[in-house]
């Protein structure tokens, strides 16, 4: 049932049996070289797993026998493979130290449990014995929400819960479901697809992530103005806290106090381990129909999007890219053939080039009944009209949802030849949304420029509108520059720092789907206030006193 | 601007000069006194507050200059009439207080602060000094919410933000507002209006209730399921705290952390004072239509809501009565010309009594678009006709609307005549709905009848779905009773004990829109588990060390 760990890329995404077409194709890698003003790029390969050597593990022979004393000694795993898997998380700089080798922050040991009270079980000897708990799910954090950060403790674990992943129940009348949170996006929705319903959760690690940490971080699906984000369809979860269990209630809605529940949605591990959820699921949509369209700039998608939202389009998820992530996903896909990768918008976008010098690609994706998202299209088509779009067809839009998870496999070819690639999204109102555009933008280009290896290279910044709501948007920016070899944390750094004040500056939130893990706590004061900080840190100490769970995350 | 307190009753509901039109009716009162069993019904008048003798107001004269000094002198008030006015809610019990002139909780005094910093630092004063601050909206708490309680503090006061009621700016392109939360429903959204939009939360307290208590109170208004409720409307909001502000970010949405939001709403002035808040509000409909429905049962009705909620009929409101409460609305209409007190069915159902047993009206409201609401009516239209339900066209629906805010003005008249009546409200998953429903009126219909003051007597219990959810809805009950004038407030605790012991066995929460203040302490601990307990208690301390914050609230 569970995911088998080894079957996964230690440090890079996905599946180790998937083909990097990409790899190979000297084509792309010479195009991408001039895009980036580069004369060639560098080949940077990954030093492999064999060859490292990791720190002693610092768990106790005592406190072994008592973890396999509570999960069974199969379930206390410290293999190197093991430790090297639970080492960082996936996010470009924790892919730049796994690939060198860096393995500093490996658990000492990994423990699997097998239900909510030996999660119990292992938290209260945890407290005990002073030791660092790290909560996993997928791994797939991109902000180092699970780096096995020991902080002062003389021992770390991982938590995996992957072997957590039983659909408990099915409600049929009040649709819902009570889940395991260890369990994967796709075997949830194969469970759910079974009874005739579906979470419609989809981020893009929908394939490598869990119900678990889509709560702990704040997720929201590509089609969250479809099915919600994870505060909308958490009804109510379990958490396992070493001061014991804190259920919050399963009710439709409440007026008894403030909703614990949003404790725990963002809580990224550090109050406790979400081991039970029970989610509003939905009855599988008839229909599933995507839709590209072309807009003659950003501003006007967006507009298009703005109204959309506002004047209530329903059953619609709306996703915007701009003018340089249109031309980047065009271009990619003009080189021919590069499968499952990316989109290809084919020769309907290539022959109408002269419709605008900076067109803009828009996917609508229309799910429900037939009728409903036959009106919703229609009443789509008409709005995209009315700001000067071109409708180019289904075909785009299928394209593009076939391909949706595939975008992060891109990552490790890039990383072998020496280009960075990096994303960072964030949030605000409508009347905000131009000028935060513009500053993180221009945020991006000038610190690529200052910290790229060569003088006249630069990167490629790419933005796309992909949540949208009555009262603003998410922009959500990939950026792709080549590497300052010798100092590339130091550079990914630097670009990130940049970005993130621009951001606040220009009243953006500090991150809309990805969570704050280690990456974001310098600027947490600045999204969540003393007091509020205070308040995160009083609710810690209530339900982990010692302060076990997941060290240095979250909470500054 | 402000809401002039004298013009409103001290010790009833709404405005002094209503003209409370059922009062002289014997007709009536005959005929409700054989509903419920009794021969006749007691002449049981309120005290005036003239006769009255206040406790001797504890505010120190240092304190008295120094709350002077902050405010102004014309912004502590310690009239009888004020004190009287703030030393209770609104709820059943309060009432039966306050008509026998229990003013054993009139604050010390009431101070009017006229803007945040002025909260602020009445707020650090009354840390300095030990008094306790009880936050103070429109007052309309039926569950004990703004009782003046004093604790162990030798000094009280009631915080009213009702001179703090403007609307600060209208952003027309995120479709947010900036209020003052201290603004009464009427004045918000004639401010609204001007702009072109509405916030559309709609209490049955609309008139008489502040968007802080709204919030505070986790507010839903009638038409929820088209504007949502506090914490779906509020995007932000300013907390002043005995230790300072607390502000969360206005963002649509954000995963930076657990939303601190959700602490705010729902607080119940136990960790500060909302002072501003920033709401999604929405373009002003086109059309507003309400249509009335009559289904054989309240079974069908109820099928024929989850339907429309789980199929995602848009925009519409759904509100419908069980048998006993359309009987007793056609019942207490065909006396005919009871002016604006509760609906009139009208001459189309008493035409109909052939088609059931026992119907049950059902009221849906349709605001948006011409387009959207007519395609949202077809489509109700023919969901409510395969449920079985007959049309009733547009004037029972805009009966209901037009005195939507007028049934508590009935309670009075009904005080006055020896009858008792209170409400109580719940939620549930769809599938826990019927036996939750069947176990609250058993348990309200049982205890009424053992507290009654005349064998064979009995209450009158009646209940409506007024909010529905994809995965649940609300259960609101009111119910009318002969009072055991001797020991009113025993019979009324002993009738809420029973009922609220029936819900929480049957999966129901202690609210769905009323809150907790005092009436729900004792099952708080059932509600949210002790853990969950001690993370609202740390989070109290964090930000009212001193506890001075509307004791006795909220937190057992």
């Amino acid at each position: 049932m569970s995911q088998d760990r080894t079957k996964l890329r230690w440090n890079g995404w996905g599946w180790v049996a998937h083909k990097d077409d990409v790899a190979q194709r000297e084509d792309v890698w010479s195009w991408l070289a001039t895009e980036m003003g580069m004369p060639a790029l560098l080949a940077t390969p990954a030093r492999p797993l064999e060859g490292l050597t990791l720190p002693d593990s610092k768990l106790s022979l005592q406190n072994r026998v008592e973890l396999s004393g509570i999960v069974g000694a199969a379930q206390v795993r410290d293999s190197a493979f093991e430790r090297a898997f639970h080492a960082l998380g996936r996010s470009y700089h924790d892919l730049l130290r796994l690939r060198a080798g860096d393995l500093s922050t490996a658990p000492d040991a990994v423990v699997y449990p097998r239900g909510t009270d030996e999660v119990v079980a292992v938290l209260a000897l945890a407290a005990r014995h002073q030791i660092a708990v790290v909560p996993y799910g997928g791994g797939t954090s991109v902000v180092g929400g699970v780096t096995g950060r020991r902080a002062d403790f003389p021992t770390v674990i991982a938590l995996d819960l992957s072997e957590m992943d039983r659909v408990i129940d099915v409600d049929p009348v009040s649709c819902t479901a009570v889940v395991e949170t260890g369990i994967y996006g796709p075997a949830l929705e194969n469970a759910l697809k079974a009874k005739g319903f579906t979470l419609g959760h989809t981020p893009q690690s929908f394939e490598f992530s869990t119900v678990g940490g889509w709560i702990a971080h704040h997720g929201a699906g590509q089609g969250s103005t479809l099915y919600g984000r994870a505060q909308d369809w958490l009804v109510s979860a379990k958490l396992a806290t070493p001061r014991g269990m804190m259920e919050t209630g399963t009710f439709p809605a409440s007026a008894a106090g403030p909703r614990l529940n949003d404790l725990i949605v963002g809580s990224e591990g550090v109050f406790g381990v979400i081991t039970e959820a029970t989610l509003r699921v939905h009855r599988l949509p008839e229909v599933c129909a995507y839709q590209g369209y072309l807009f003659r700039d950003f501003q006007s998608g967006a507009a298009a999007i703005r109204a959309a939202t506002q004047d209530g389009c329903e059953r619609v998820m709306l996703r915007l890219s701009d003018a340089e992530e249109t031309q980047f996903l065009q271009a990619y896909a003009s080189l021919g053939k590069v499968k499952g990768a990316l989109s290809r918008l084919g020769g309907l976008y290539l022959g109408l080039r002269g419709f605008a010098d900076r067109p803009c690609l828009l996917i609508a994706g229309f799910e429900g009944s037939a009728e409903a998202t036959s009106k919703a299209r229609r009443r789509f088509d008409a709005l995209a009209g009315h700001y000067g779009a071109l409708a180019l067809g289904g075909k785009v839009g299928e394209r593009w949802r076939q391909s949706r998870y595939q975008a992060p496999y891109l990552r490790d070819p890039m990383l072998d030849r020496g280009v960075g690639v990096d994303t960072i999204e964030t949030a605000a109102g409508w009347s905000k949304l131009d000028a935060l555009y513009a500053a993180t933008r221009a945020a991006l280009e000038n610190t690529i420029r200052e910290t790229v290896p060569r003088d006249g290279a630069h990167g490629i910044v790419m933005c796309h509108i992909s949540h949208s709501y009555q009262d603003g948007a998410s922009l959500y920016f990939t950026y792709v520059f080549p590497r300052a070899i010798a100092g590339d944390i130091e550079q990914w750094k630097k670009i990130k720092a940049a970005a993130t004040e621009a951001i606040i500056a220009n009243g953006g939130t500090l991150s809309h789907h990805h969570g704050i893990g280690e990456d974001h706590l310098p600027w947490m004061v600045r999204e969540k206030g003393s007091l509020g900080l205070d308040v995160l840190r009083a609710v810690k100490t209530a339900l982990d006193p010692d302060g076990i769970m997941n060290p240095g995350k979250l909470i500054p």
